[in-house]
């Protein structure tokens, strides 16, 4: 057997240069720092590459950006090409590391504008971040796009922290709201495509 | 700002080509799509490109082999590149689309040497596949190989099966057990790295 395929690769989008144009490279703030992840993720669906979402990976202490992601699976092709998996990925790539929290390394956090799906859970357990921030992570982001985030467990976050990650929910929670309620009417008027898991 | 890294590539390791080397194309039984991913397993780790595992995608019927992956979390320096992450992400790029069960489309599975960790439960919950093959799914994996595999819930199963994807299990299983049993061994007597969470 000889394989057609063995290897792929992940791109942000192309727009992404001009989005961060302006952008300072350390964002002191965490509000700061979900304010991009929001620019990026209503930027991200308007321009067809995936779902409303994008995550940063910063340095906690520093604030300094050292990479970004939005969901690119529709323009990637492939289904596992989430926000925080591309984020995370690319920052792994940046410090020379799988393990973002290696011996000697700064504390780096991943900041996204919801609770990640279960997929994005686990890829944050293996990641080596020492923090989690999210928006929220309540049901509003399944009500409002009607994506399927799979079947999460209740104690996530205290599973999160058993491994020294901490969870910092509920920064600039209105902007992800907006968000996901644009998409939502979108969906609703042109058709959009909301790409997920199929029902039984 | 201006980023450092906006693309990231997964490639399978030079050694894969050799292995598949006079496998053929189609298997048409589930138990030898299951001995080729122990083969692949085995090889894995002792070749260093990550942990002891592998994963295959086939079209159910016909066993048309569209993918191979293994765990290449070393090899690659990215956390979530495995075996199931890899096999998927490639089969989506032979197909074409990010959906494997698309309509019109053969029925895709993924065989794979144990339960996925929970970021991969979530990668096959995405991917498409209509059925998941696994050897094993009980707590002897993080018994033998150390490996965390993160918070699953009870009824994991279900979950899938209301999302349209049956669950194979105990296919091989032994095949699975002497894999990990000679992992834990190497790691034991050569100080091999589990990379993994970390603890509290």
């Amino acid at each position: 057997m000889r394989l057609p395929t063995t290897e792929y690769s992940i791109a942000l989008p192309d727009w992404i240069d001009d989005a961060l144009a302006g952008v300072p490279a350390v964002i002191d703030d965490v509000e700061g720092r979900m304010r991009l992840v929001h620019t990026l993720a209503q930027r991200n669906w308007r321009e067809g590459n995936g779902g409303p979402f994008a995550a940063l990976v910063a340095e906690s202490d520093s604030g300094r950006i050292v990479s970004v992601g939005v969901n690119v699976v529709l323009a990637s092709g492939v289904s596992s090409a989430h926000a925080e998996v591309t984020a995370l990925a690319l920052a792994q790539r940046v410090v020379g590391d799988w393990d973002l929290g290696g011996e000697g390394r700064a504390d780096h956090e991943l900041v996204v504008n919801w609770r990640p799906c279960v997929q994005c859970y686990g890829a944050v357990l293996w990641s080596g971040v020492r923090r989690l921030v999210v928006a929220g992570s309540g049901p509003e982001l399944e009500q409002l796009t009607g994506f399927d985030e799979g079947p999460m467990r209740e104690d996530w976050a205290a599973q999160f922290q058993a491994r020294g990650i901490a969870v910092l929910d509920g920064v600039l929670r209105d902007g992800a709201l907006e968000t996901f309620a644009a998409y939502r009417d979108a969906v609703a008027t042109d058709g959009i495509t909301v790409y997920n898991a199929r029902r039984g």
